[in-house]
């Protein structure tokens, strides 16, 4: 069996049901009852193209996706640690470059690894501290989802840069937003949430199947980003496409009792999966998972 | 400038001066007065090669430089966090051997990435609760100079590896030793400590440059692993070649005031700088260096 057959989840759910990792509840594993620990990779070729990105962005965007998987657990981020492969005929400079996108998004780096290797490897590992961390498992039927941000931005960039079209979503595909204080918000009530990082339509899935309850998305009710719209039309693509299955949003999704300031896009229900409805009518999408097309 | 000019050490040493990583004292970074974190990544090709070492052992082997790091810290392990990035072809029960492997280690697994990439990367990040840190800056003239263990065996591993020679060695360079026990014994009086990662004589001049003192070794005194002396002889290499300059021993060196049950191998006098003496006289040796050949 290859890795491909089982998918990325696939795999993961073999290695728990073997006791090889711990049931992974949320990107970040919580390590003590305060403190929250998160690593996420990019590699070269697979999540970045040094044609697409500056070596400052892809710096910046590295720290950025963990410090959201801190936002996700409503961590305060403390501390980053940055592993590096890349070629040793690599420019000073460029690296340099690279720390000073990470350093941009104020959090320190305390220490880290750097190695050779063919292409460029970046991981990082966040560190933070949590007052609550909501989880994944605990959405609960008359729960309100909500979200702390528009989608498809970050979709319609990624195609803007493949076609070299000029939009502002590109910039939105190298910069995601940082939620940490929405994070925070949240936590103190949400009953589950993580960040959208493999599409609304997966991610949301998640949020179902750890919770033992239905999502129930209306299409009509989810914020769209601004230029989306007409990269979508550009490329004969439905908008809600980009919005809901592309992925790296890196806005967050929460089941919540009260919505307060945020977004409602949808609710909990009886039942299990995700619904989207468009116009009451129930419609398709699928989500983003490495190693399967 | 390029990477390779700089060097592995000399680029850190550039980040530290603009600010972009904090000082780094220890290869584990200390989050908490009492929580250590560290973080290695091994890339195919260049730290491991899928012909020589079996995916079992590459997990043990990546679960074991990083508790290495805790081990040099005083620290106790308590989770790690493994970023694995593959191909998709990549056959599943491979990952769960590496996986098995990371298990043997006794620390559990709490979370992490997967992710495809061209040629297998592997990165784990190791927490862990010490009473006391030692670090690196404290040895001071009149400490002695101890290891943990015998020397070399992973050098001699890696020359029969190579040449396809059969020699117990040959699995001490795949499989590191554990100093976690011993590593807590001395971190409650070390005035500095760290494992021997990029060999004896690298590492030692490491806490000679941070601690401002010169460490004096006597190649006489250095414990040289079983199976070392006949590679030596066989790849015409001095023994102590192997022994001091080559790296991945994953012994502990700590400079203190009392060896204990430990292999006393040289001292600290005020100076500078490192100075092997064999036979009474000064002899050189140089470490090995990342990006450098």
């Amino acid at each position: 069996m290859r890795l491909s057959d089982l998918g990325e989840f696939g795999f993961l759910r073999e290695l728990e049901r073997r006791g090889l990792v711990q049931r992974i509840q949320n990107d970040a594993a919580q390590f003590a009852p305060d403190l929250v620990v998160t690593q996420d990779a990019l590699v070269e070729g697979v999540h970045f193209r040094l044609d697409w990105t500056s070596w400052h962005d892809l710096g910046y965007k590295a720290a950025a996706v963990n410090i959201s998987d801190l936002a996700a657990s409503g961590a305060e981020p403390e501390a980053l640690i940055v592993s590096l492969g890349l070629p040793g005929e690599s420019e000073a400079d460029d690296v340099i470059a690279l720390y000073e996108g990470i350093a941009e998004t104020g959090v320190p780096v305390l220490g880290g690894d750097t190695t050779s290797a063919e292409r460029l490897y970046l991981s990082v590992t966040a560190l933070g501290r949590a007052e609550r961390v909501p989880g994944r498992d605990g959405a609960r039927a008359g729960d309100l989802l909500v979200v702390t941000g528009p989608l498809g931005a970050s979709a319609a960039g990624f195609y803007c840069l493949q076609e070299r079209l000029t939009n502002p979503c590109a910039r939105e595909h190298l910069r995601p937003p940082l939620r940490v204080a929405e994070g925070k918000e949240l936590a103190q009530s949400a009953h589950a949430m993580l960040d959208i990082s493999d599409g609304l339509a997966s991610d949301a899935l998640r949020i179902a199947e750890r919770s033992g309850c239905r999502l129930v998305i209306e299409l009509e009710r989810v914020p769209v980003a601004a230029g989306v719209a007409k990269v979508a039309a550009h490329i004969k693509q439905d908008v809600y496409a980009l919005a809901c299955a592309f992925g790296e949003d890196y806005e967050l999704l929460a089941a919540v009792p009260e919505p307060g300031r945020f977004s409602v896009i949808g609710r909990c229900e009886e039942g299990e999966g995700v619904v989207f409805l468009r116009d009451g009518e129930p419609v398709e999408f699928s989500g983003w998972d490495h190693f399967r097309d």
